[in-house]
């Protein structure tokens, strides 16, 4: 299977990096550091032991890019507009998209962009960043997990699981509500919360005050996935999130970072695409609300947007 | 009638002061500037003329004082609990003691620690604020309401409204409970989101994220209110106060001043207590609970309080 990768960084440029490492045929878009990769190849420093690709398949515009059985989409969820012009050079009659992204109604939209595009979600469970061109830092953790969301072809989404797994990444196949909505358990409260108060996952768990508000923060979500039908989610997902976090080192989530870093923030996938789904359907989500909010006026202000 | 003035700052000296510079006998307790008042007097910069009281009955401990007729509180409610030995110097049998003070439930603790005492609430609308020894800077607005919360001598806080009138201060009688959740709701979304985003009341109204926040968090004001049975708390007095607010200087309300310059902030009174009242009967306030959450956070973080 010949695979594209759209968005060449923290996530995109891990999960490519490893497919074409254990020798899949993987094609990389890149952005700002075509020019470096193109030199000087990609380099992975992880924790699992660095490795480099060089060559690179790699390409300054997806109109130069071969069509893919699968493109992984790794960037950030504010540019997915830019997909309507940047998937079709790699769409074949069957091209299976995954998007590796974080938060709510992502196939949905790209589903209504693309009515017969097959679609499945990826879900990755990684810290990584990429603070260099070509370098990419991969801190910990690595799983990712593949919900099919529009895929007729099961085998398929089997194959790209089998693809990870022989790269030796952790894979698995989930349902898909299920695991975009037990995802939203702990991004939704951690991301926003650490922009909030410019603090860090440890120190919202060290305080009982924003304890407890994280904790009611996500009973929200899953009272919402509740109430829409989504299957499997209970409270006690809360306290295991919870307790998951507290064993975690300090730890900015990616919302955080990209505040840090000025850039703009995923606030439409994390929050608002969740709260209006749940609203729609008369559950509303008010700390989870006043959240979004909060970090409109803070996008707004410090980033200008 | 004899005053005695507790918390000779930004509002009790500035009430105490107009009420002695038109010949009533006020007597004021002090404590870092009581030696510079000692010698200097009191001087009253004001939007409606300046004024000077030299000498001024001051006093740096309420056991050297009288006993009075009238006492105005004008204490962070943070300090209350020292109102358990402040207070029993000048108390005689029919005192009233006014608190002039932000927030829920300060007179029921008050009559938790004296039975038997008289007690009222007075609510300040007034900018002003003490940023030197002695001086006091009355910037706009002024009224004092004063509503009665266990006085039996209907005629003295009558006699207290009088002497404001005389004293050039606007000044009403209201109903207690009315009053005090009114003014919670400007003051609880105002106060914290101020901190919490810090920023001033112009930029959350500027923003239609954070107008529609302070909207829907005055409403869970005005709702718990009527939930509780208060009289003529209706959903348009939230319009009322955003257009006013409107129509306000950019503003710093007090708990902004006390979080900038280091001081505690009166989450108890002006969170904690309205928020528990609304709960015990079954009322809840999400987003302002958040509200107290985050602040709560944010006074242990910079204020280590």
């Amino acid at each position: 299977m010949r695979y594209g990768i759209i968005g060449t960084g923290a996530i995109g440029g891990y999960y490519g990096s490893k497919l074409a490492h254990s020798g899949k045929d993987v094609h990389f878009l890149l952005h700002k550091d075509y020019e470096y990769v193109r030199e000087h190849g990609l380099h992975v420093h992880s924790c699992d032991g660095d490795f480099s690709l060089n060559p690179v398949q790699a390409y300054p515009d997806t109109k130069d890019m071969p069509v893919c059985d699968v493109v992984l989409v790794g960037l950030k969820s504010v540019n997915n507009g830019l997909l309507s012009h940047l998937l079709p050079p790699l769409l074949k009659e069957d091209t299976l998209v995954v998007l590796i992204q974080n938060g709510i109604g992502l196939e949905e939209d790209l589903q209504a962009m693309f009515p017969h595009l097959q679609i499945a979600a990826g879900l990755a469970f990684i810290c990584s960043s990429k603070t260099e061109p070509g370098v990419i830092r991969h801190e910990c953790y690595g799983s990712i997990n593949i919900g099919n969301y529009s895929c007729k072809q099961e085998e398929k989404v089997l194959a790209v699981r089998d693809d990870f797994l022989q790269a030796g990444v952790k894979a698995a196949l989930v349902e898909y509500r299920e695991a975009r909505w037990k995802k939203a358990v702990w991004n939704m409260p951690f991301n926003g919360m650490t922009v909030a108060l410019n603090t860090t996952t440890d120190q919202l768990l060290s305080h009982p005050s924003t304890e407890r508000l994280i904790h009611d923060q996500m009973l929200e979500v899953i009272h919402a996935a509740q109430h829409l039908g989504v299957q499997n989610m209970h409270e006690a997902f809360a306290d295991k999130m919870i307790q998951m976090t507290r064993e975690m080192v300090p730890y900015s989530p990616s919302m955080k970072l990209d505040f840090d870093f000025q850039r703009p923030m995923e606030i439409d996938y994390l929050y608002t695409k969740p709260i209006e789904e749940a609203r729609n359907a008369g559950f509303s989500m008010p700390k989870l609300e006043m959240l979004e909010n909060e970090l409109r006026f803070i996008q707004h202000r410090y980033l200008n947007k």
